[in-house]
């Protein structure tokens, strides 16, 4: 899909389409350059800044193994303002020690004595190959032009300059009147490997005008990235780098959105759908997907084992292969559940497909029914339904395929 | 490899390398033909006779989706004796409810019959397609010329017609004096895919003419597995049908080898060793592989929990397709280990490939470092190595990578 494309598909304001350089939040000023990171010429090197200074929530990585940027970003974000945003893509500045801290202290000092702000209000993020240090001699280089290059329109810069190997950039945009006011919601994504529960290797900023306190803001967060971001799968590993941030500058002057406020609910209605539409905007574009697979598991024990037990068929090679080659083997499916952990019975397992029964009382539902259930596999998108019969736990996850792209993608990323 | 080079390179007995059909066990006849279960017309239903009848120990899977053979079987082998072992393959009679449990039944009801023997004395094993029923009449048709068949010579015949994705038959045999004997080994399996920590899908099968009671032969098959197929893991997934026995008739006539004894430590020197052969000969033809790579995580806070984050490697794709891509992105180890669950310090973190450092710190050893260790990911075979420095936990798994013919294998093995 050409960035063209993918405006005209997702970037759809409360009207009529907007054009692609009618994506504003009022008070944002963003940039994306090429700094010399990525070896190919593309951009590399973003900037997005907040006038007056955002309010901020975050959440990041639960990896043990922490990239600089969030280690200085999660620190930082404690503060609760935010006046600009240093993102770059083609390194993620992981694995790199001491060294590698003191790289990104001292861009972010060179960046935000440029911008005139406390170096505590700039916040750092990047993305890209673990364990080499960063081209910091590049990149300060670059700086002024960063700078210079600050636009209102420049969030589709700025949202192609964060890919890495994603197939095409991910935004959205929509507006909504909340307390009287026109509210703006801007959110970009990145990410495509390594996507796991507890966010993906991703990065994902989400502007706004609204006006709201830092804990509206943090709820809203976890809230919506409980149901859209923490539940994608593409291939089980959580990154060094995961960032994902609200910035809220207040701009558009409504009575704060605080917990508990209508506004706060107007907000959130605007939001998560958003979160959710750029979850699985990064699924689809998993590395080599060929299909996107909702996985849902109830009646189980508890929400805990539906979950244990969506992640293990989502991250089942043997299963994903199976989607992949459009191949009803509902075997698998059995398989991979019994040795996920949780205790269940067999003889009570029923499976379907888009609603279609393919599996009941843990045996097949039949030929007949499963030649009806064989044209879903052949779709981009389908639902599976897994159903214990044990209690009342649920979980859904979104996954992908198990494809021969995924395979050539991966085994030649870095070299 | 053809059957014959395999012959010549694993079936290695005491002295000259013994011709095919030289493979013989006293006391054990086996017959392995085609019964119209495989639709290619190979072989794949086996019988072995023992006689006088062996005292038999056996391990199942873990999974709690349980192939009929797999409830029958487990339930039989309490009385630790053996007269015969039917196997087929090409369907795992698993995930067949009642239904299937009747098949196994009358099947098993039926060739006892035939062979004049007590039904409790009969185990059965199944691999294959899960989820359809078993063609029991084709089956039942084909006894009498399996019966027919049973020869002391017939233990390839058997190897080979255990096979299902399998690349090769997998076989070893072996002599050693004990108590004054000569006792005979002889050791196959089958399984090549849904390769897990506790077994595989794996089939193996050890017939020797040791004399040992029951309670030292289970002893033999914990210890030996622990340290062998329990240690592989290809994609995550453990079967249905995993099933490992050890039957020893006890014809060499020596002392009884009760646990403690010498003759039941001689035993193990000679067991376990082909135990480990045969799992690595199932990790090598695990569907796809081209790499043979063995993961060791020492330092660990536990064996537990290095046995996590070893197995948390071994299983991720990221990995494994950097395996595959020959690729020294020793940041996709880094990122899995920080997933995995288990704390540890990164910065304290050395990785090594057959012994060449190119993490020490959770850092780069540096360019030079890399350069040095570069030529080893070429290689079919190595080591890796991490050590956490953070307490004396070790594991090791033997696994793959996860490669363009692994997709291939499992996006149309049922369809």
């Amino acid at each position: 899909m050409t960035v063209a494309e993918h405006k005209r598909k997702s970037a759809v304001g409360p009207g009529a389409a907007p054009k692609p350089d009618s994506i504003l939040v009022p008070g944002f000023r963003a940039a994306g350059i090429h700094a010399g990171i990525k070896k190919n010429g593309a951009r590399d090197l973003v900037l997005v800044t907040a006038d007056p200074p955002a309010r901020v929530a975050g959440l990041f990585t639960q990896n043990r193994v922490q990239a600089a940027p969030v280690v200085i970003s999660r620190s930082r974000i404690r503060c609760g303002l935010c006046q600009a945003v240093l993102v770059n893509s083609g390194n993620a500045n992981a694995c790199t020690g001491e060294p590698g801290l003191r790289d990104a202290l001292a861009l972010s000092q060179a960046l935000a004595g440029r911008l005139g702000i406390e170096e505590e209000s700039l916040l750092v993020a990047s993305t890209g190959v673990v364990g080499e240090r960063l081209p910091a001699a590049n990149i300060r280089k670059a700086l002024p032009a960063l700078v210079r290059s600050l636009r209102a329109d420049g969030l589709l810069d700025a949202a192609e300059a964060i890919r890495t190997t994603d197939a095409f950039p991910k935004l959205a945009w929509r507006q909504s009147v909340i307390g009287g006011e026109t509210v703006t919601l801007f959110g970009m994504a990145k990410g495509a490997g390594m996507i796991c529960p507890n966010m993906a290797t991703m990065l994902a900023f989400f502007l706004t005008d609204l006006n709201a306190p830092a804990a509206a803001l943090r709820k809203l967060l976890r809230t919506g990235a409980a149901r859209s971001f923490n539940r994608i799968d593409v291939d089980g590993d959580a990154s060094t780098n995961d960032t994902l941030l609200l910035l809220a500058n207040g701009r558009a002057g409504h009575r704060a959105a605080a917990i508990g406020t209508r506004a706060y609910d107007a907000f959130a209605e605007l939001l998560f759908p958003m979160m959710e539409e750029l979850a699985g905007m990064i699924v689809k574009d998993g590395e080599g997907a060929t299909k996107l697979v909702e996985i849902r598991v109830q009646g189980a024990r508890s929400a805990h084992e539906a979950r244990v037990l969506a992640y293990k068929l989502a991250g089942s090679p043997l299963v994903k292969t199976s989607f992949y080659g459009q191949d009803l083997n509902w075997g698998r499916l059995m398989v991979a559940l019994g040795c996920a952990g949780p205790a269940f019975r067999p003889g009570l397992v029923d499976i379907s497909y888009d609603g279609r029964a393919v599996v009941r009382k843990g045996v097949s539902a039949g030929r007949k029914a499963e030649e009806r259930a064989r044209p879903i596999l052949r779709k981009d998108r389908f639902a599976l339904c897994i159903d214990l019969h044990a209690g009342k736990g649920a979980h859904t996850v979104l996954t992908t395929d198990l494809s021969h792209a995924y395979v050539t993608l991966n085994a030649s990323y870095r070299t």
